[in-house]
């Protein structure tokens, strides 16, 4: 694989990059044909999606097995082949799109809401300020039932908050951070308790790890929660594997909703098959119980009803969609949802990325060097081939990784829109636009850094045991 | 019909026998033509039943219409037909067979090993005492491994027992209490720790309970447990809806099973479909999960290896066949089994007896009276029909269930088998069998309802709580 990569992508003609993707296409098939470790499949699918999003940028249509660039003319366009479609669920993200996912397609396909201005100039008045740069840019984008948790505070009613993350490795990247970042604010601009649901059991189910380190993983990611800077007087982590065994309610809310979901409904939600094992099919329970205050008696004081809002990934929403149809029957109100867009890989938008490759994403451990070099060497850039080029027709932010990093992470409105004009009138080059982003990660990451160090196993302790919080029920 | 009986079935050849159970077909077939009263006709299908066992006990095989004892060589013994076959699962028992479950044929089924007098009297052997009286007639009679039990107890090395018990409702029959009865005993002889695990998570799931039944009638079972007389310094009784709440040990191994085991696996041991809920579908694993030490890392010390050995009703072994398929591959020592026949119920063996039906058996709550005219009116009875036939030919044992509830509850030997002379010999009335019963069960009752009263909430919450019991490990 790696000969057929050794040239400069961009260099190739139309026809040439086609050849690269058939070559890649029949590769990968070979690959699962012949059951290839997980890894290496992953690696090639992600090369595949990478040469097809070369080929979409150099012809400007997407690759289609068979019909090489110069039939181009002949192809409908608006008969999209059903296998374009984005594809989203809790373990993959695949678009096709250099843009990434097309997320108003997505809103109507999960029959969520989109959070538009009415929603956000709502949360202005509730809350008496600015709003996250997350609501302002669309990163938060969709919700189910916000309105309900705002009438709720405006009629001081409190609610808690529920988000969590799955520990898969000691590494979490700046895009494990999203949701924990607008967990915070939403927190602070609300005053209402927090949890945080660490799947330590999703992951000894799903991966190849035993139960103890998939527990240090839990551990460790709990040191990089907290150090976003969470109130350990209003914040509860808690992993599973362990706040199973030390909860009076968690297991029971657990067992309720595995009685009110059948095989067949997660099959349908999550793609199991008869060759799954019985956890990974019973396991959508656990992620759903935490919307449930009864499962937090310490917290609630036993109160049952107490609503529950959840930011997170828009891929996590089949877990509440499944929770909120369980709700009602379970006599529990439904979780409310904001779901966020996802962070793209360094090498583009087309898939989550994955914290098993140290090339996709910019990880919370990398040094000011690593975090120069990974951004000047893999962030897919929306510029020109040459500085003539850029210079005359500018790039693309709709593309370019480092400008989307900057949505997520430059706080001046302004500044980001002058960059976002400049780049694409070419009169700022992809360099000084990469020099941006990493002069805005350098110090974030740094800081994080400083703040993760004074996280001590003490603290992890404290945040991770079950307790009354700062609040009143 | 009388004419037919008038010699001894004892002192006919095997075709005199043969011809007679044809007869008795022919006769039952006429009367069920001619659209005979009910209870006529029902005393011919017994009278047939008793002919065919009396040919089976004679010959060694079961009579087949159309084949004459002296062509039996040519039958084909392995091509039984479907029909004749029993069902055995956890949640349904089912025989056509007035004598009950063909045990033999179970254990070669279930792929388990006949409890012979060999290991009855290594036994004997090991715990220097007579036997309970459930190994000397066959009602423990199907093993796992109690070879490797008994050598590790040879050499010193301890082990725990494991039973359990579904509660399904407040009362209890007395057949509830038969794994109880003998693992008190093997609690006593071996003098090893105890776990009882009430599965109140599985009633909820299985039946039209809430969470807070399904928890009080644990509670409520777990009294007439302890009244058996089970030593709290060595015995833990939990409910899983509260254990798995306070366990650090329990759901780790639980979800180890649940990682090792397939839908399609747990479709072919219990017969789940995909429209079961999840909760069914992952419930083995936590029934599986109390055979590792490591689940009660209060009792063994954080102890992993600590060999298990189990007590149940056959119905059980599912269950345990797939735990111990598990074991191995979580690093655990497979759990070592021995299996109960089933209890029978008061209006025959063909049946599990049933805690929603009153009549079906004798309730741990039924007063002296109750016992007498349920034994009275509803006891299936091997007599004959008169006193006089009686009186001639005798009554039959193997499928009178006043004689099995003796052979379950009456100690002394030799006055069982005197019993079992005086009635097949048509000495003993039914009516003086049934009060032999209910004078031997009247006074069990009493104490045992005795026992109950003093079996407060405090002590429930003792038994109850996880806490190290009275060996060193």
């Amino acid at each position: 694989m790696a000969d057929s990569l050794n040239c400069d992508l961009k260099s190739l003609t139309p026809l040439q990059l086609f050849e690269k993707v058939t070559e890649q296409g029949e590769k990968v098939r070979a690959l699962k044909a012949g059951k290839a470790p997980k890894d290496e499949i992953d690696a090639a699918v992600r090369m595949l999606l990478s040469l097809k999003q070369s080929y979409k940028i150099a012809t400007g249509q997407d690759y289609q097995a068979g019909l090489p660039p110069g039939d181009l003319a002949l192809i409908n366009n608006s008969t999209t082949k059903e296998d374009d479609e984005d594809f989203v669920d809790p373990w993959t993200v695949q678009t096709s799109n250099a843009k990434g996912v097309d997320y108003d397609k997505l809103i109507v396909r999960f029959g969520s809401s989109k959070i538009d201005t009415d929603l956000i100039n709502r949360i202005e008045r509730a809350i008496g300020q600015k709003p996250h740069r997350f609501l302002r840019r669309g990163i938060f984008f969709s919700h189910r039932d916000m309105d309900q948790i705002l009438d709720a505070y405006e009629n001081k009613k409190s609610f808690y908050l529920y988000t969590g993350r799955g520990p898969s490795s000691q590494a979490m990247h700046v895009g494990h951070l999203i949701p924990f970042i607008f967990t915070k604010w939403l927190q602070e601009v609300f005053d209402v308790p927090l949890v945080i649901q660490l799947t330590d059991d999703e992951k000894y189910l799903w991966k190849d790890l035993t139960i103890e380190k998939a527990y240090e993983y839990a551990r460790e990611n709990a040191k990089d929660i907290i150090a976003c800077g969470f109130d350990i007087n209003k914040t509860f982590i808690f992993s599973d594997l362990d706040y199973l065994g030390t909860s009076t309610g968690f297991y029971k809310n657990i067992v309720r909703v595995q009685k009110h979901v059948t095989f067949n409904q997660v099959k349908g939600i999550f793609g199991f098959t008869d060759s799954d094992c019985i956890g990974k099919i019973s396991f959508p329970a656990i992620q759903a119980a935490p919307s449930f205050s009864s499962s937090f008696p310490q917290i609630f004081n036993g109160k049952e009803n107490i609503q529950c809002l959840i930011p997170c990934a828009i891929d996590q929403d089949p877990y509440f969609r499944m929770t909120r149809d369980v709700a009602p029957r379970i006599g529990q109100p439904k979780p409310a949802l904001l779901h966020s867009i996802f962070f793209p890989a360094l090498q583009g938008a087309q898939t989550k990325m994955s914290a098993s490759d140290p090339n996709s994403s910019i990880f919370l451990t990398d040094t000011p060097k690593q975090i120069k070099t990974k951004i000047n060497k893999h962030a897919f850039s929306g510029g020109r081939d040459t500085i003539e080029e850029h210079r005359k027709y500018g790039g693309n932010c709709d593309v370019d990784v480092s400008f989307m990093y900057l949505t997520f992470f430059l706080e001046d409105d302004d500044k980001l829109e002058q960059l976002k004009q400049a780049y694409t009138s070419g009169e700022l080059l992809t360099g000084e636009l990469k020099k941006v982003l990493i002069e805005t990660l350098q110090p974030l990451i740094a800081a994080h850094q400083e703040r993760r160090k004074q996280v001590t196993d003490e603290m992890v302790k404290q945040f991770m045991t079950p307790r009354k919080l700062a609040f009143e029920f």
